[in-house]
């Protein structure tokens, strides 16, 4: 192992691009912990009453950068540099931890830690959100309707899509559940299965929900017809037209679709890159409109892949309870942590009932089954009042195949591949784009999902950067989608949602390519 | 063949008790020929000038009812007949049809005509509702939570529900589809179909929707959850909370609950047990209010079952048109009816793009599998994004299951047993009910479809019957859950979606011993 050198220079303006945002969620960040300390500590250096794991880091990237140590290179084993520095194997890791947590090294399964590939290091983040939080009447453009058209050509390479390639999911297996239970319920599997669902699928999804700190019994769980018809009957439970909700800035524009087609107003409340929506501009507009729920996805949102630390998300729910503001909480990312536990849904901070949580096995197993469901606390009848007066109830078959999935034990292993797949997909697509892109590009550094978000320079145009990339044959998400009004001109969303393939690489590169020109 | 007496005396009081209402309806029927013509004619005595078949079908009747002919007896065959006569086959064909349109006799399959058990055909139908048309809100009352409460319950027969016994669909057929579509379909399978949903199901909508007179593309067909998904995404296109919708009276309470779960108010035109909705109530009503949609069941309409015939249908289509008001038609029993072509739906008579057809195949083949339609004419755009918001896409592998089972030719064989094995229910449950209930007890007499409409004797509470037969182990659907406004007080309906078993018979006797207690 090569003498390290200084990593700080890896993290230019990081810390600096955090900073012009003077927020609450900074403050949170600190008391977060490691997962969710900034990239600032690296960039000022850290003081000797810092706890020794923070020194070590700290050492570690101030001996790098002299040359040395490469892009792509091993770190010593735990156990080596633990032996080396005298410190113990636990202080090693949690620096190693707060060094991935920045981007600066990565965690390779079965094989170690490694520099990152420098280029995707450097990119700075994306900024957050600017602007004032006005209610705002929803009109989605119909760059989604095109987005959507796309989606059927065969012939583009879809980056824009946020599905995973069916190659990453147990394809074969939920054939064979399908069929098994299909055989086995007989008449059953073609009744109707009436609200809140199928036992079996319930006891599932709160056995699971107990795992992330959730106590709910398999009484409060709704089944549902994806994560979107929950978010549907949520808001119809709380909420009706003309009534302002508060989202993420930038948000999945199928939310925003959701909120217009309710005739309902949204309240576009910035969020931060890494630690998600801003909780002090969020108690501003708090204060300032009559806010009848809040929209938002604490784990790994869309596009940006923010993670909320656990501090951030109590200190949410506890806003919105004091204000009993139910929030509509869209965990169907929460699964896909790259490393690391499960982050906790905000709901498991809730004391009132308030929180609705929702989420779908659309984005671990199979889109195309429209299995999901809803936790919906206090507002349990009302939502299953809606489900049933919606559509009656949510498909049998479906559900016992998932069930049958989840039964027997093939989830945990499925999801701890998918996870390190998608952690490689974002590493490479993200390495592809720093690579490739204009100078001045700036990527999200997503800890899990498989969305990326990418802020071009000044001048380029996204929009224009979708319609070359289609006429091209390859689909991206512009940026102007994941707002109400008129922002992100600069922004694209880009899918990390299949395998690494020349096909994808030559993509990401016609794409820079067309991003130079622009 | 004994001597054929009058049988008049079998149809007391039809043509006087639907005589109260004096409306456009009528006007219709005797425009639409024989599967309209009223029960009047057979009371009143027919003129030389009426045609052959309407002089003869009267003669018939009157040279029963002299004890020599008895319920269940076979009548003379058609070409028996039509030699004794000295008539055309087609005219004893005609009479044959206007009897069985009265209820008189019942044709058996490869059986020949029979005069039908007396004492249903003694039964007089309900009488349509009265009242005044005013919008209201609407609020669903815990009797349809209770009653579905009830149909999670193994130990009760359900007559309440509806919604058909497994045993009368192709259930081993429809999972051998699934099973093999799924295999086949690969990664496909679990991905997501998005809206207008699966071509090859698209096509099969569209072919059949041609059989019965709709010319419409592949292109128009948008899938959904089910017909009450399709419903509700009709109603958000053209309506919004506050606005006024036009139902029948009584109208299936699931279409009330859509109503009020959306905000809107319900205007409740009565409609006649045979030929549907009053159009001269309807033009008042359209008159007096700015109704924004008017949301219908033409063909067998539940729970009345009624069926308006297609004269009816043009007037209604030209009504609204005049008026551009939205007609949205629910034709989900319309495959079901018991004897003759399938009836046109609404839409057939449609030229301005205004009639939303909605249907699906949780009638015919598997409610469990959530798969419907609906053919929003112009509102094409908007139904499909408000689809997209509201669930994303439809289930990929149902759509397929369906789609293969349409495609290999078992629907129509299907069908047809099916349409039998009701006709023959209906008929069987109609008797008990006949044979059982108070005296003076009025029950429909649908031409297709599983739903009967029992009026009990003034006095006997509808509720009290619902609960007591509850407690007894039997489960019916409770009058006034089908309207907005206090109705039905001693209104039932009972579902004939079982065959028929000893049990069932049991269920029955004890209700109308249950409804004489009273």
């Amino acid at each position: 192992m090569a003498q390290m050198t200084s990593l700080s220079t890896a993290l230019p303006g990081r810390a600096a691009r955090r900073a012009p945002t003077p927020t609450a969620a900074s403050g949170v960040s600190a008391a977060s912990g490691v997962s969710a300390a900034s990239g600032a500590g690296a960039a000022s250096g850290v003081s000797a009453a810092a706890p020794l794991y923070q020194q070590l880091a700290h050492e570690l990237v101030s001996l790098s950068g002299q040359g040395a140590l490469r892009p792509g290179d091993r770190l010593p084993s735990v156990r080596t540099l633990s032996e080396q520095r005298g410190v113990s194997v636990s202080t090693v890791l949690q620096a190693y931890l707060l060094l991935e947590s920045r981007g600066v090294i990565e965690k390779r399964p079965q094989s170690g830690h490694y520099l990152r590939a420098a280029r995707a290091a450097s990119a700075p983040e994306p900024r957050t959100a600017r602007g004032s939080a006005q209610p705002r009447r929803v009109t989605v453009s119909d760059l989604v309707s095109r987005l959507y058209g796309a989606a059927r050509d065969p012939s583009l390479l879809l980056l824009g899509g946020g599905h995973l390639d069916p190659s990453l999911l147990p394809v074969e297996r939920l054939s064979r559940s399908l069929a098994s239970v299909a055989r086995s319920a007989g008449g059953a599997g073609v009744a109707y299965d009436p609200p809140p669902g199928l036992l079996a699928l319930r006891r599932q999804v709160a056995r699971r929900a107990a795992e992330c700190g959730v106590a709910v019994s398999a009484d409060e769980v709704i089944t549902t017809f994806g994560t979107m018809e929950a978010l549907h009957l949520c808001l119809r439970a709380v909420a009706r037209a003309g009534d302002a909700v508060v989202v993420e800035s930038p948000a999945y524009y199928g939310l925003l679709q959701l909120i217009e087609s309710l005739g309902m107003r949204a309240i576009e409340v910035p969020a931060h890159a890494q630690t998600g929506i801003d909780l002090p501009l969020l108690t501003a507009a708090l204060r300032q409109h009559d806010v009848k729920a809040c929209l938002l996805v604490p784990n790994f949102s869309n596009p940006i892949g923010a993670l909320m630390p656990d501090e951030a998300k109590r200190e949410l729910v506890q806003l919105l309870a004091r204000r009993e503001i139910p929030l509509i909480e869209d965990d169907v990312y929460g699964d896909l942590r790259h490393e690391g536990a499960r982050p906790r849904p905000a709901r498991a901070f809730d004391k009132k009932g308030l929180v609705m949580l929702c989420s779908s096995f659309s984005k671990t197993l199979a889109p195309g089954y429209r299995v999901g469901y809803v936790l919906p606390g206090r507002f349990r009848e009302t939502v299953e009042r809606l489900k049933f007066a919606q559509s009656i109830a949510t498909a049998t078959l479906p559900q016992m195949a998932i069930a049958d999935f989840l039964d027997n034990g093939g989830y945990e292993r499925h999801l701890l591949r998918l996870r390190r797949a998608l952690a490689d997909q974002v590493a490479r697509v993200s390495d592809a784009v720093a690579e490739h892109f204009p100078r001045g590009t700036r990527i999200s550094r997503p800890r899990g999902g498989f969305l990326l978000w990418v802020e071009l320079p000044a001048g380029k145009n996204a929009v224009e950067l979708f319609e070359r990339g289609l006429s091209h044959g390859v689909c991206i998400a512009p940026g102007p989608i994941f707002a109400a009004k008129p922002r992100f001109a600069t922004c694209v969303r880009i899918s990390c949602s299949m395998p690494w393939t020349e096909r994808v690489a030559s993509g990401l590169q016609l794409l820079g390519k067309l991003a130079n020109e622009l």
